[in-house]
Parts: C-alpha cells; sequence; structure tokens
C-alpha cells in the first residue's frame, strides 16, 4: 500500500512517548502536527503501552505540552485488561507503576490467581520481582499477563527498560507465556479502530516502535509509518521482519505525508 | 546407561545449592554421603554455578557445614570467565554479586567492551539492570556473558531468580543471545574432567537441576542422577527433553547408588 495515495484515508493512531514527547518535553512540531491533521477532519487516537501514569495523568501531561487532547483520546491497556480481568474472574497480583494502581481500584487483588506486568520502573525490585515469580511458580496452570512487549523506551534519562524485559525474564524463570495486553496485540489495535468506526485500509499508525507499533499495526491491514524521533535508532530500517510503508524525519513530516496521500 | 551397573564409574560431580546446602544448612545425609563416596577412592569436584561467593568462601562455608573439601575442589564460572576476557581483552562491565568482585580484582574495567552477568541477587536493580543494558545497546555488536543461566534455586527464603531470569531480560532488550559460562556449556563440563583426569562415561553428575545439571552432564556423556531436594519440583520428572538416568531422594541415595554401581 503506497501512503502517498490513499483517498480513503480517515484514520490516524498516534503512539505518544518518542512520537509526542520524549522525556518531559513536546517532540518540535509535533504539537502543531496534531492540531493540522485534526483541522483536516481525521480521527485521532492516542495509542501508547504507557503504564506509568493513568490515562487522566497523561491527557493532562499532553494538554500542558499544548497537545488538543483529552483522555478519551488515549487508549491505554490499562482499561482493556480490566474488563478481561473481571469478564474471566481474575483477581492480579499487580507488579506495576504506582502512578497507574488507582486504574486498577475496585478489582479484587486478594488471593491472586494471574500476575499483571506493566511498565513498572523503579518498581522492578528484586524483591518484587522475586514476589511475582513466587506466585507464578506455584501455580498449577500460571497466568502471566503483561501491558505491551516494549523493549526499552526513551525516557530524559536516556533508554530505560521496558516491560518486555521483565515479562522475558519471568517467562523464562516460570516457563510460562505470557499473554500481551497491548500493541502490537492485533485485538487492541482492532477495538480502537472499531471505537472509531474506521476500516484497517483507512487508518495509519505512526511510530517509533518499529515492531509493537509499524508492524503491529500492519499485521492488522493498517498503514505503518515509522518516525525517526524517541527510541528510533538506525538499524530500526533494516529490521528483518518489519518493512515501514514509510520512514519519516518525526510527526511534522508524517503529518504531511497523511495529509498528501488524501489528495 | 544403566547407573546400576557401572563398574568404571571413577569421577564424581556434585552439585552444591540444593544438594550439599539449602539456604545456610547441610543437607541431610549429604555430609555422610561425601565423606562415603571419598572414602572409597571416587574422585570429586563440586561443580557449582555458584556467584555470590568467591570459591574461598563457599569452600570455608562447606567446611563450617562438615564437608571434607577445600578451595580446589571447586569448580565455578569465575575462574574459566576471567582467564576468556584476559586471552580475548575483553574488558567487562560487571553485574555481579559485590561478594564476587575479588575475583575480578586486576582485570580491567574502564571503557567496558562486554558485559557480564552473574547471580547479583539484590544487586539486580532497575538502575543497575538498566546500566548494562546501557552498555550492550551502544555497542556496535554487544556481548553478554552469563555465569549460568539457571532459571531459579533454593534458598532460607523461598525460590529466588537466578541469573538466567536477567540474562533472559537484557538478551530480549538488547536482542542479544548471552554466551554461557557455567552449567550447561559442554566446555565447563569437558574441562572439569579433564582436569579430574577422568572420561565422561566414568563420570556421574548428581544435581538438583534438571536442566542445567543432569541434561548438561548427559549431553557431555557422563550419567545424570537428580536428586529431589534443593529447588526439585515434582515436574522435573516429566521434563520434556532430560530423562534423568536415576532420580533419588536426596544425595544419601545418589551415593549409595553410585557405590552400588561400582560393584
Amino acid at each position: 500500500m503506497n501512503l502517498l495515495k490513499n483517498p480513503r484515508l480517515n484514520g490516524v493512531l498516534l503512539d505518544v512517548t518518542g512520537v509526542l514527547k520524549d522525556g518531559g518535553t513536546a517532540i518540535h512540531g509535533s504539537v502543531e502536527a496534531v492540531r493540522k491533521l485534526r483541522e483536516a477532519g481525521l480521527k485521532i487516537r492516542l495509542v501508547t503501552n504507557e503504564t506509568q501514569v493513568t490515562r487522566r495523568a497523561l491527557a493532562e501531561n499532553l494538554l500542558d505540552l499544548g497537545y488538543p487532547v483529552q483522555e478519551l483520546d488515549i487508549v491505554s491497556p490499562c482499561p482493556a485488561l480490566i474488563s478481561f480481568l473481571q469478564r474471566e474472574n481474575l483477581r492480579p497480583h499487580l507488579l506495576v507503576h504506582s502512578n497507574v494502581l488507582p486504574e486498577f481500584e475496585g478489582i479484587d487483588q486478594s488471593n491472586p490467581n494471574c500476575v499483571v506486568l506493566g511498565d513498572a520502573a523503579e518498581n522492578f525490585t528484586y524483591e518484587h520481582l522475586n514476589e511475582a515469580f513466587g506466585i507464578l511458580i506455584n501455580m498449577k496452570k500460571p497466568r502471566l499477563f503483561s501491558l505491551g512487549r516494549g523493549r526499552y523506551y526513551s525516557d530524559k534519562e536516556g533508554l530505560m527498560l521496558d516491560v518486555g524485559a521483565f515479562t522475558a525474564a519471568l517467562e523464562y524463570a516460570a516457563d510460562v507465556k505470557a499473554e500481551i495486553i497491548g500493541k502490537p496485540q492485533p485485538e487492541f489495535f482492532r477495538s480502537t479502530l472499531k471505537d472509531m468506526g474506521v476500516e484497517p485500509e483507512e487508518a495509519v499508525m505512526v511510530g517509533d516502535d518499529v515492531v509493537s507499533d509499524v508492524g503491529g499495526a500492519q499485521d492488522c491491514g493498517l498503514t505503518g509509518v515509522l518516525v525517526r524521533t524517541g527510541k528510533y535508532r538506525p538499524s530500526d530500517e533494516k529490521h528483518p521482519t518489519v518493512h515501514p510503508d514509510a520512514v519519516v524525519d518525526d510527526l511534522a513530516h508524517a503529518a504531511n505525508l497523511i495529509l498528501e496521500s488524501r489528495k
């Protein structure tokens, strides 16, 4: 699919960390890019695996940076996971960031029958990892849920290990395969598109993660655009299995491409 | 190979944690078992992936528990790794237990060109893992060495994550395959046998780790005996690929089997 010619393009999915902001600041040109896309009448969702903050806090942070967004524009794995836990009568042991605990209020966490990993950052201590491991290894049929599978992300302090690394650690130690909620899980993209009322071939995903953002979106039939901001590294352009529909310097360039493609 | 009939049996390799001791105490009957094996004229080595202490400290600990052993009886991955680092002009960034740092004295650690993981235990902090990751991800050709690949071990506080879990985390995040020094690496068993002057078919390995101890030894042609102490779990007897030559309750039983087999 040639991104440069798609008159039906109607929906834009944007990753947040590394596309809209890096560390605590907006990426140059991204605020204006989101405004332009919105003014052109495109439907926009911010599709993030961010699980260090609640969606409300993330929306407030983005507003502060000048982005014209609200909480409902943000799609994050937590609500999807919570519906799933409730549907399946699962009581999680949580290894998540303290900031995101409010999302789990009202969820029974007694006598846990599964483990949930988010991007817990400093909460990924040896003690907490042993605790989660101890629960998994003592289950007859261990269930491990992971809010995304990211390898690392870019923060003001540099590249930081993401939830995927710790998921791999527990998978190896407890001999279990994690169930992923979030990008690149196909269901996560599909439910977002359904909510937007947009078909896959009418949508584009812009992200800095060649696997979770670009590959995940392409697997669902969306156009996938890689930006050279955030955690982008030149080797991403030679990824063995994922070939982005376009690689651009930043969201400003991606927005221009998207608007051009509709003409 | 039937363990119960091997008149040539001449060398015994024993795992330490979970076979000789569990937490801080000797496993019932193991001290007498080692004495009996030694008195029968068998050559004995303690083959451990233990990297929380130096071999000297481990020998002292075992002596205190009543074991008739000295430092030279202990085969651990550190000396093998150190020779390798020196041979290849490698300058390690160490993520190891503080107790084991003396083993690395005299090794140039400036401007590191590889990362070494041991069983760092409480040193496996988010900060230290990010540090090791940052070094790997910024290398043209990242090299990660891991002192063993254990999933977990039994400690007085319960089952604890071993170095293998954190190796898996960094392998995933930095997209690198770790080079393992220690069990179940074949070279580790071979060099031990060479030092003992014993052929593989004349040797038996007794351990509580079905993969690293039993499988690793069997892959090199040794007899592999699994004990039901330490981190042993009933599911180990149904391991998909490793089938121990014998499974016994503890080292006391293993010693009886070994002595019987020579008749």
